[in-house]
């Protein structure tokens, strides 16, 4: 058990995700369906492959997420959240409404209303693909910047 | 406005708060009813007084936070949270029943629990203090961890 100074829960748990990083990768494995370094080296936010290899580890030393072998092929990993990780769905999902309310983003906005009106829905959906080890994805990448620029 | 690499309101969001400290003064503003650069400074956390002029700038810059004289003596400096400001309260009651439920913490269980069970009517009494302008704390500053240790 780590030790904290605060006594606040919120202070401890961003003393546990310690960045932006973190909790990006918490979303891939949670709603994009990646599960491998490589994957999440590629997720299009630019981490770089050092900033990814720690902070993988500082996770799974927060026993956030684990590393598993590939069932098919041992000698690759995949790395699957905990219960701790998954109960980060909330957490997530009001960062993803915040968020597409009050900043310029690429997800549409009748997605965004149906979620807020379905939070318990979008979590509840969210723990039975992480139970079930479905990997399909909860949500689309949206666009980036450059990409919603060439549409208009 | 600001430009967004990423289309994903979850990565819009964390690049708008950058760190913990950000997050940190927006509870401060929320719950405890700080209001100065003093009383945030003083918070117990420990933040170092440039990276706090920092972080109320960036807020600030962003529109979560709106600097306003104080009405008693104009020379005086109070923060406010915005409209957009006081919308996080959902992600901050999740960082907590998240921190109080899988870390060591200072807050009483019972309380968390009480709050997980009425979320929407926690979030509706920051709304309405907001609101009202009513800096009476909505929650405790609870015992950090040298505190703990002397109560046992």
């Amino acid at each position: 058990m780590q030790n904290h100074r605060s006594g606040c829960p919120v202070s401890v748990s961003l003393e546990v995700f310690g960045d932006k990083w973190s909790l990006l990768i918490v979303r891939d494995l949670m709603v994009r369906g990646l599960r491998t370094f490589r994957e999440f080296e590629r997720s299009g936010e630019g981490i770089a492959t050092n900033i990814l290899a720690d902070r993988l580890r500082k996770l799974e030393a927060a026993g956030i997420i684990t590393a598993e072998a590939e069932e098919t092929d041992g000698r690759r990993c995949n790395y699957r959240l905990t219960q701790k990780g998954i109960d980060l769905a909330p957490v997530l999902l009001e960062l993803l409404i915040w968020g597409a309310r009050h900043e310029e983003t690429g997800a549409p906005c009748a997605l965004i209303l149906q979620m807020e009106k379905n939070r318990e829905k979008v979590i509840e959906e969210a723990r039975r693909r992480w139970r079930d080890r479905d990997s399909t994805p909860l949500l689309p990448k949206f666009a980036d910047q450059g990409e919603r620029k060439k549409k208009r």
